[in-house]
């Protein structure tokens, strides 16, 4: 497998990024690829109809690990341009999400024949401070022609 | 904080679904509530547009995230009567998703003076079987009045 | 891979428990094995020297830890009579251990082609309060020859 | 509360590495403690009877996660000054840790008003690879007189 682009890591993550069908409800889209690093950087726009609590204008904890789902599956993707089955996903969330837009920020931790692991940090995009990290396994099993 | 009656946590988990917007796009709905032992199950009926690929049908993974989250929330505040901040969550998948109707299980595990712990399983409505399992740690800290 | 038989289940589980160096430290012994479920038990008799504070009696988190650990290994090798490196692992602590044996029961939530899941509760066995639960995910990749 | 000075933090990093009876089997070793930032390093001397298989040599999961619980509890205790109850703890093992020290560096990642997050990073001490990452919930909760 040999290291994609810049530019083919980048339409990864677009492509990534625009085909489920559930991004269309969320609507994400791709900042960066890095695909010697493994870093990728997503930005989630702002929508009332995220909110957690009529009037709070805070995210829910829904949306944030759905943003920290997908990001951590982009940052593998990119890496290994196919898809890869998330097996665990840790989340801690720290404070509050503030009305406003998200960006998250994935790296993948480790790359290995069955398994990867992916760091990702949700900033505010506002002040940049973290309102949540996530830990994911996912799944980059080549499955044999049998399986 | 006395117990509630059966029919006073059918009311808090209906009110916990129907109240954040979030949920306007997902639309769960409140199948239980056993307010002795914490235990609440939900229905998550499909969308198409809760799909993780075109065309494969599988539920998201960030679906499910949100599902859990929200059914160990309302696990947490069935309990309390009150809000239960999502500390950190754990999610593992077991299987994909079907195209199909989803019910998540959630009951607390432990329910202390500043945390409540509380597991979920999602079953695929059709055959009962266990598509993913969380864990969750809630924040049930009561402020004094001057934090 | 044929179901082992009880008596080739506890003949493994006593297998895992004897065999690595640390348990020569940690000394837990088999209770039970059941080859059907994935279930094991596993005694941990107390010794002072667990402790985590001087004076206090309360098992270190850290044994706890190494508790659930082993018991989950266990449990995964009971039903596939091979070693399944730990992928990661996951330990809610419940409330504190106090001086005295503790026992893990583990079971595995699922064992697929390339990694199980277990879970395993601990409990103080003077009076079955579970003092800490733990989740794990474990590789059971059968390598091909050329890996 | 204030900031310890250096010499302070790491006073208290040895006392809390020298105090519990189980770090008389483990017998961690105080590296650096840093205030400011929340940033300690432990070294965990090996020892053959940390092995996980007999002639392997490599070490115990178990003695990796007490060695992430420990430096991950000190890391806040550092911050606190006081005991810090581990509520959660998650490790991912990335690769087999050989025969040979361990070094763990832990930070607080947020210490607020009830809780402390945490993560730890434990590298092979003769290369620095990474063998296994850690994240924990503490609790730093001050008990109000009557609790």
């Amino acid at each position: 497998m040999s290291t994609p682009s810049a530019a083919e890591a980048l339409a990864r993550l677009r492509h990534e990024l625009a085909h489920p069908p559930f991004h269309a409800v969320l609507r994400p889209q791709a900042l960066e690829a890095d695909p010697a690093t493994g870093r990728v950087a997503v930005r989630l726009p702002y929508r009332p109809d995220f909110g957690r609590a009529a009037g709070s204008g805070h995210v829910h904890g829904g949306v944030i690990a759905a943003l920290i789902d997908l990001t951590a599956h982009a940052a593998v993707a990119v890496q290994t341009q196919r898809m890869a089955p998330t097996i665990d996903l840790r989340i801690d969330y720290l404070r509050p999400a503030p009305a406003g837009d998200l960006i998250a920020r994935g790296h993948t931790l480790q790359l290995g024949r069955t398994i990867a692991r992916t760091d990702v940090e949700v900033v505010d995009a506002a002040d940049g401070r973290v309102v949540a990290v996530g830990r994911g396994t996912f799944s980059v099993h080549v499955p044999s022609p049998k399986e």
